[in-house]
């Protein structure tokens, strides 16, 4: 895998080509802030510093919903319609199944095969088989890197797995929930803590004979938005039908973002979400890393997962095994 | 605050006193497995170990609702209630604000005047003054100790307030939300994720005027559940009304929570849930060790805040920072 490390190109190399949206050269950046390689975390940290200083104004747009809602295809559409607007477009995929499976995203450009053309879009697929904390890591310092090159409109893709929604909900400014009109019950179907996650709601596939029925779906979500709290920003969470096919809906939901953002951007709440967001990333780096830490001591999770045998079996209490953990203490 | 550590009984005095379920044993037992002192914790741990052998059958039931819902009245009438079944009732509360201010939740016995006075019934404040994790560990211990002086339904009582709720659902059996039944609007009140660990809804205070109302919210709240993923035991989530003024409902929620026993009991989700809840406890403890033995590194805190700070103003990226954290890594 010699090819992946930029052997060839300095950090200057990489940062002026960042600067100057080369294509090849901000490939090859993230190539390096994923690399585990210890001999890469020198340059890596100094590429990240020297693109910090550009504070590039951009939307993070997080984007989710299950398999089969047509993410790819509403990304498609969607994205093409920010480059109409004269924006530059990074679309980016969390998704935490591929290390598993196939994955339910397809890990490359072909789903997109009309956005990956545009000379203003950069796809770029999950780092592949890391299913750990590091990929929310390698993904936030992506999004700074295409943020760097100019990219303005930052998309992170995910897949209703997990904890995979938590973590991009927590490095977006925006995330958009997608959903299918379904059948009278296609709300039982909702994934546990989702809507309350959501910044807003498209209802997809509003196209053809499902016109009907994704109105009245967007009724219900409607309905069903008055079960959960405010959002703390104090900003409406809109629900709105859409059509990748036919295009409609996705001028309605650009704008509802760029509302969203305005209105945050003056009562203070957009930056202070990005504050939290960043000191939370450290907190998180911080707790992994000592974590880390501890279990790499010889015999640590042998010992761990013993004594929680032992609690299993009621041989032994809480408090013991603790105590058996940290006999000093 | 001298007496409030058992020196003048042995440990044997404890668990002799609590197989006897002596009251003012149980009382310095609980003392006991509170107390932070060092010296104390060889003590705890060997009462613990030793209560642990008698397995004995309970209902662990956390009861949760926002302040004005009634919870005290309900709990007063429930517990009754269960003590008429031939129970034993031990209620115990975690309240996180009462650190902060007088708290939502009194801590004293004049709430549950009748329940108090019973000799089937005890009723424990929460540990006073602590914030910290410390208060789940110490909770579930002292379940432990009611379970082994033989009490069998064992109530613990939360108020919606930060992770207080998530605490106690991750402690019990059977997870009750009380509610009220409010103007067409009450639903937007709900507390952001409280619905969906619900494992049973009771609208409270539906008498008099209020019975009509009472029932139009179980509707609604019914429906509200339709929005929400299937319990993962199989169970469907009940509804009910009831008044702890009148004493209507309480049976029907009585027997509902012990159909839900009976069902997860029968399909092994009972066992496994408690099994998975003791060792999220150990790992919680764990985390919480190896954090504290982090923080209390002189000089780790401060210097952690100021990385915090340097990464707000943008100085540095959250990469540097844990490069400055963490240099030999």
């Amino acid at each position: 895998m010699a090819e992946k490390v930029p052997n060839n190109y300095s950090i200057n190399d990489l940062i002026s080509g960042i600067d100057n949206s080369n294509r090849l050269m901000l490939s090859k950046a993230i190539t390096l802030i994923e690399s585990k390689r210890p001999s890469d975390q020198k340059a890596a940290t100094a590429l990240i510093d020297a693109v910090l200083g550009k504070k590039p104004q951009s939307l993070r747009l997080g984007i989710t919903g299950v398999p089969g809602v047509g993410k790819s295809t509403f990304i498609e559409t969607f994205g093409l319609y920010a480059i109409e607007q004269g924006c530059k477009v990074a679309v980016l995929t969390v998704d935490p199944s591929s290390a598993l499976s196939k994955g339910s995203i397809l890990g490359d450009k072909t789903r997109m095969s009309k956005l990956s053309q545009s000379d203003q879009a950069f796809i770029r697929p999950s780092p592949s088989g890391s299913m750990t904390g590091g990929v929310a890591n390698k993904t936030r310092e992506t999004i700074l890197l295409f943020e760097a090159a100019g990219y303005d409109v930052i998309i992170v893709e995910t897949v209703g797995v997990g904890q995979s929604e938590v973590m991009v909900k927590d490095m977006v400014d925006f995330f958009l929930v997608l959903m299918l009109a379904g059948g009278g019950d296609e709300l039982q179907g909702i994934k546990r803590g989702i809507m309350e996650m959501a910044d807003g709601i498209a209802i997809n596939k509003a196209d053809g004979d499902n016109v009907k029925k994704a109105m009245l779906a967007k009724k219900s979500f409607e309905s069903a938005l008055h079960y959960f709290p405010a959002h703390p920003s104090g900003w409406k969470v809109p629900t709105e039908t859409c059509s990748s096919l036919e295009g409609t809906g996705i001028n309605t939901i650009w704008k509802q973002v760029h509302e969203f953002v305005d209105m945050t951007k003056s009562n203070g709440w957009f930056d202070q979400n990005r504050q939290k967001q960043n000191t939370h990333w450290l907190e998180e780096l911080i707790q992994a890393k000592i974590k880390e830490a501890f279990y790499a001591r010889s015999g640590t999770k042998e010992k761990v997962d013993a004594l929680k045998s032992s609690i299993q079996a009621g041989e032994i209490s809480v408090r013991n095994a603790l105590n058996q953990m940290f006999p000093s203490s």
